[in-house]
């Protein structure tokens, strides 16, 4: 078995981590993790996790405690992967970090971005960007990965194969998400509050949300992205518009995605548009795309789990890659539905 | 007291009605006409009204019925206003049409998006298209209204006064909107049953919503608008995207959206992205707006309820405007929050 | 115009009593006081508020202040009343309260629940208990109300009747409540964050919620109370059960609701089982009960919504009653359904 | 590979057998009967089930289709069990049925609660009751099994050892229980209408729900029972009531349920009141009880989803057991949370 450690082990993240790892057959959650709510026992963090793992406590994390860790799944605050990076490769342990820290390959669109200066820029070439049906080959050898944020992986398996086979225009995308409320995070404020969300719909980070960095990035282009909040707890939704190349058959863009999905474990091509509780509590992606002859546009929309693919699914995905462990390994494309 | 008809008693838009003129001082709702529910009790079918009303009987429409009666609110099936709109005008009633039958002015549009020839095209001059803010002094004037739909009214407030002020491109424009899931009528259908429903989001009607045309006629441009239905009964949001025509502050299109509304009694324009339950259950629109110089676009939102100033609000303003009444008459801008 | 001003205004209860007081024909919110938000415009602390009320800023609450005020709503953390009320009536202002502070006419009751000493005993006599379908005379003429809590209302209105009219043994009683989230306040906290609550329900407060003891005054009997928190903004539903006194028809409880709320214009009695939606948003209630033969109990249930009829629906009919006002003014029975 | 059919293969339950077999490591789905929907793929009935089982098609059930089926999972419309079981039991499958057909042991407790007469009453006692850890020894050796109902293994789990330990009279017991809506099942009706139920809780089925003889089979007792429906996909905690045979110290019930459920590994025992959150998608229950020396009475409350251990996930951990696989082989208990 393979031992690993979370780093961030109380946040939602960290609970969907330890819900996915309790059945997986070759990984183990060995340590645990997180400032917050250091010296509480698992069981009062996570109410969702019951037997001899409710017993563990979440610890502060030392560096001295990574011996022994053959991987670390790290799921911390904007910034702390920077800080911790350099220490925990040096461990010889694996990475796989959720971070936004070292998503990005250049540090200057990184400052533009975040709004300060990388703290860690020497590292950025040692990661890979986490997202499998991409980047498959450079994941499996690679000893650190920054596993994609939510709304990108979503909207970048929508489009990525319709940008690379050249139907849209990368310069005219736009994205226009929904996401549950668990994409916030598990800090309560009254933006999250019950009361706030519940029966309400409402856009936010207008204009400069930072994972448009990220879409840009892997698509090659600009992006202008406006993400939503909904009332759910799990899912993101991607609707995107691209300006067309060319005049083509309605269903050609879904054909493309067709084509390079056809082999894939976790990614399901749809004719219809698919709902986010499809693949709720999993590691599935369902994706379509249709061209529109009257105003020449084509549109493809990507749903996923923001905590399964969009977050812990895709960690552990990344993970059995780079350990040499069947990939779906501890992961199904189900969702829990109805 | 006006006396009123309304038509479609039975459904989500007619309980909306009777909830509204239940506290309205000017008009009385004095015969209920409801074919699918025919012979049942108001009390039956609407769970909400109690007191004498709820005794009251829901019955099959005949025209002779409607002797006495100076207003009719009809929210019937697609194609039903078609029918019965010479009599009800013959009767001598004004007329407020929640239907489609009579937005589109072009009976050749219609055709085209509706599939089928429009039956009653020599009435469609005498209907104004019921948006008060636009159309105020029409809609006093006026024997019939058709007021607007639910994804128009909100994007249409949203988008009109950025058309008007040159500041969009009017064949540009992307609008992608959600909808609480009574804006699909009270029909049952799996689509919209709880558990089918809750906890997801999904779009609808790809491409080819028929309420595109009546926005594109609005606006005077062309359209790609995407539906989606959001996990809650009530409100509708439209984010709205536009090719700026130059470059501008960033604040030009909230100060062209100030501009227009600042007499509006119903039309709230806000700094912030508005959430739909700001104005859930009441008549209230929130919009906002900004231009992006990042990549040259004008960003637009308008939040309602769908039942509210999307149906049921907005056909009794365009009532009291007819019938020379307090606009606000029996109506609220405030939404039930939280 | 009666001139009130609220203590407490930034919270839940003071947001909805602003919404009904904004259509209310005879009382005007004047004055605004509420601590944590003291300084903010009123307009970013309720989001449905609009219009020029918007603009009103929230102050922190000065006794001189009073001056001019014929009438005080104050909804405060618990506790708060106490330090305040002889300051307010001394004013010369009638006390609407809806903390428990002075719902409990003997201060060894409220000792045994609350923990700790009254500090205004010498105040308790001038309060009337503010459900006005009990004591409508006593509040006419009082000075003071203590208007119900939300639990208590929901559970008294459906068992007084059987009690008074000695079908139930009063010592028997179990209420098992289920409350909308906003019945636990606006002060953020996990156990009432979105994610947590959404797609969930469970029981609180076990053996020990601090309403019983009001419904133990008020039914004079023995209460074991638990409540549970729903996955849903508002709504109170109490299901009650009691011991029969007696062999009875199957509907002469039933019977007794009919014969107690004939003349009433808030409460409804139901045959059927009612749904918290009914009255979401107003002030309405709606009760219903029945005997079981096979097991020897009546069963009786009453729904409201914890802000309307629970809250500041409650307060506001208490207020018409002391003022001499039409009692349902600015009040409505019909839900906003759905 | 154990080669299982199940019939009813399109309802909710049919749909999360599908789910949990997807990653069982002992049983496969082999055939799909589902009379409602027969003829389509099984991509289309249950949009999250992907890959090669979508292709599927499900069929109207035939008798011989059963040829080489080692395990029937039956899910069955009220009746059609007693229809088919002979026919199922005859071709040398095991039975796994969740019907109420053959829950009840005695054929007039049947007509008594079902309103007419057991078809298969002389197959009555080849059937075990469906809850393992109640019944252990007799599932693994039987070739039927009875799987018990949602809200009876809720309520079953809280109180037996309760009953069992002589803690409480059974004559005595209140339950009073609130479902997810997908209890309802997937047959569409306004009743479980997204609009009807969001923002909404009701009791129904008052005082002559069918699952209280269930209840009172199991406990041994007279049991009052008031199902409701709570504004969620999944679900049910039941809050069960009784008379104390005897003054004891609060955590005496705790203890009883801590001794009954320590080798259990789907039962926790909970110091706080669980949410049904915390077990859903899982096969988990959460049970907890104490003392009220106030009243008498011993409160004990139980947390499962009813499509989980109230229905799919008891189903499967029934088959393992009769199959001599792991118990716990398909199954968690952790729940997708949040």
């Amino acid at each position: 078995m393979i031992r690993s450690a979370i780093l961030g082990a109380s946040g939602y993240v960290g609970g969907e981590l330890l819900r996915l790892l309790s059945r997986h057959p070759g990984i183990r959650a060995t340590r645990l993790f997180g400032d917050s709510k250091a010296g509480q026992r698992l069981g009062s963090v996570h109410p969702h996790i019951g037997g001899v793992t409710a017993a563990l406590e979440v610890a502060r994390f030392k560096p001295e405690a990574l011996d022994g860790i053959d991987l670390v799944f790290a799921a911390l605050p904007h910034g702390e992967s920077q800080r911790w990076a350099e220490t925990i490769l040096a461990s010889g342990a694996r990475l796989v970090d959720l971070g936004a820290d070292f998503r990005l390959h250049d540090p200057q669109v990184y400052a533009t971005w975040y709004g300060e200066a990388h703290q860690a820029p020497q590292l950025l070439d040692q990661f890979v960007y986490g997202i499998p049906e991409l980047h498959r080959e450079a994941i499996r050898s690679a000893r650190a990965v920054a596993a994609a944020g939510c709304y990108p992986t979503a909207t970048i398996l929508a489009l990525k194969p319709l940008v690379d086979a050249g139907l849209v225009d990368p310069v005219s995308l736009i994205v226009d998400a929904a996401s549950g409320v668990s994409g916030a995070g598990r800090a309560v404020k009254e933006g999250t509050a019950f009361n706030t969300v519940d029966g309400s719909f409402a856009a936010y980070g207008l204009l400069n949300h930072r994972h448009t960095a990220e879409m840009e990035q892997a698509l090659g282009g600009t992006v202008l992205f406006t993400p939503h909040l909904a009332p759910m707890t799990r899912g993101i939704l991607a609707t995107c518009y691209a300006t067309a190349t060319r005049a083509m058959a309605a269903d050609e863009p879904l054909q493309a995605l067709r084509a390079a999905y056809a082999a894939e474990p976790f990614v399901r091509v749809s004719d219809d548009p698919p709902a986010t509780k499809w693949v709720s509590g999993s590691n599935g992606a369902v994706v379509t795309a249709r061209y529109d002859p009257r105003t020449g546009r084509v549109l493809a929309l990507g749903a996923i789990d923001n905590l399964g693919k969009g977050a812990a699914g895709q960690m552990i995905q990344c993970a059995n890659l780079m350990l040499g462990l069947d990939e779906t390994a501890g992961l199904t494309a189900e969702g829990v539905f109805p």
